[in-house]
């Protein structure tokens, strides 16, 4: 394996504002040799995740990528050869790679490497069945609480989380208005996501649908984009309400130090008797296997709709990242490199 | 009755800005009869509180004073004439009365009307064993949930509601760092109420503080200030951090719509698997039984101390609620008006 070339984006700048492809750094080289407990992956498929511009900016809840190491990504691999026990080439596994046409690693890490089960659909494994499900179910369920007959809000409806977590709660029986950009992602929600209203936040007054649509004020909000939608929601929370933080992709891109004023009107949380919770799907880890087999179920009966936007081609990595954040992607947004040997 | 003069003080301007004394306008009128239903009360003891801005300014848990009537607040009264079953000349009661030296109510309202046990001190019952103590029981027990051996932070820390927040997280188990304004006030906190600690806002870099007295981070903060503080405190929570939004004081004489931007680092709630969590007592009345008699254990045993900051005379009125705005208080900022018969 030593004369195999191996493609890679390195992190050229830290971003400031949008991300833009020149943060990236195209760079060619030649696989190290395997050392003990290590495995060498091919890597099938990439997670495009908002997350990882916190990874390129700073520290945060895992320290910042170096200046100059591989671009970081959650990827579904091919173990090509091994010096790890457990892991036999052939094997698929879910962790912390790159974006790079192989990875070397002992399986450590934020994420721990996971062995996933022979014949598994690789991008199923990124999407519901992987952090962003995982995100989407612990969220609602654990932190949002959702009753029977309670308006629930999701904003980034339309993204790989958001639209887990409104039919996770159509599941649970709520009433579920989701908030997306543009006619045809608001189409989507509606007819097939199964949600009971949509808001177009790019073409509507995001503060009069929801008066219109949530009569009776919002119950439980799933936030995944901060900023001024948080704070159309926050004038209309019912008594006892509950915020899930889970992102603020709105705010992503500020400059450092600028990365937006929280919700002016945060003392409705006082007036209402309302909770604000943010949370990092890690902090559920021990749990992640019961949430698997239980997205996988709803998944299997047609509960859950699994909307893919799947890019090709090493080359486009920065390209599909940046979907994200124009609001481009429909559902998750996945980078193919290879199918399974 | 009918000859008895009732002075009192009307609301005659919205505060804008800081409450100022031409907010309320001095009224000197004669009673009315009484209806069926109503008591007379004489009014021993007003409470002070930040929250009565809130009621002049505008509709908020409950709606604004109208414009000319009597200033509201709660106060311990003694009944002087009855016609309502159950009152009887010479009872006390506790509720929502008025700057007035007489009330004519029905005892239905916001806060219903209480009759309270015979030889009850007004001040107690206005202080520890009132709406201050049980604010101050709620939020820290049922918000906060404080365990054993976590850092607790609270502002307004020489206040009613934060001074008996401190005493109670102590009870818990917590290490108990109080955030006040002034040497003699964190002098009290250590020397008098048992803190572990305390910060002079005025005096010190609160962030420099806080880094140094809580190295692992806050596990609970009782917030009563909002603003700067808030944020300093955001900055450093724990993992699992709760944040107990009681008060914003520091915003409460901002224009309106000027209430004053939410936390800038809200996001923080994310990284730390945090929450931040509003409360009005109301929400828990029918519980407040329980919880007058466990602070009244506490208080018998000296493990909360009751620190009072009475002043005097019914034309006092204004100025004995300014304090609250200027920090002036020590402890629960009352106006006595007159002693039981």
């Amino acid at each position: 394996m030593a004369e195999v070339k191996n493609r890679q984006w390195l992190l050229a700048a830290r971003p400031l504002g949008m991300v833009k492809e020149s943060d990236f750094r195209w760079n060619e080289t030649s696989l190290a040799q395997l050392k003990d407990g290590e495995v060498l992956l091919r890597n099938l498929a990439l997670s495009c995740d908002p997350t990882q511009r916190g990874w390129m900016a700073m520290d945060t809840y895992v320290p910042a990528i170096p200046l100059g190491a591989v671009m970081r990504a959650v990827a579904v691999s091919q173990v090509v050869n091994s010096r790890k026990s457990g892991l036999a080439p052939g094997d698929l596994v879910q962790g912390m790679a790159g974006w790079e046409d192989y990875t070397i690693t002992d399986g450590r890490g934020i994420f721990s490497m996971e062995k996933l089960p022979p014949g598994t659909d690789p991008l199923l494994a990124l999407s519901v069945l992987g952090l962003t499900g995982l995100t989407a179910y612990f969220g609602v369920l654990d932190i949002g609480l959702p009753k029977q007959g309670e308006t629930f809000v999701v904003s980034g409806a339309a993204g790989a989380t958001g639209s887990v977590a409104g039919m996770i709660a159509k599941i649970k029986g709520c009433r579920v208005i989701g908030i997306a950009g543009g006619p045809a992602k608001c189409a989507w929600l509606v007819n097939e996501a199964g949600f009971d209203g949509a808001i177009d936040y790019k073409n509507e007054d995001v503060g009069a649908a929801l008066s219109r649509l949530c009569p009776n004020g919002v119950d439980v909000y799933f936030d995944n984009v901060g900023g001024e939608i948080l704070e159309k929601v926050m004038d209309r929370l019912a008594s006892g309400a509950r915020i899930v933080l889970c992102g603020g992709i709105s705010q992503y891109n500020n400059p450092p130090g600028m990365f937006g004023a929280g919700p002016r009107n945060y003392f409705n949380l006082i007036l209402r008797g309302a909770r604000m919770e943010g949370f990092i799907v890690l902090q559920f880890a021990k749990r992640f296997p019961e949430a698997v087999a239980e997205l996988a179920k709803w998944h299997a009966e047609g509960k859950i709709k699994n909307q893919l936007d799947v890019a090709h081609g090493l080359e486009n990595a920065p390209k599909a990242l940046l979907r994200l954040f124009t609001g481009a992607n429909l559902g998750k947004q996945l980078l193919q490199l290879a199918t399974p040997a």
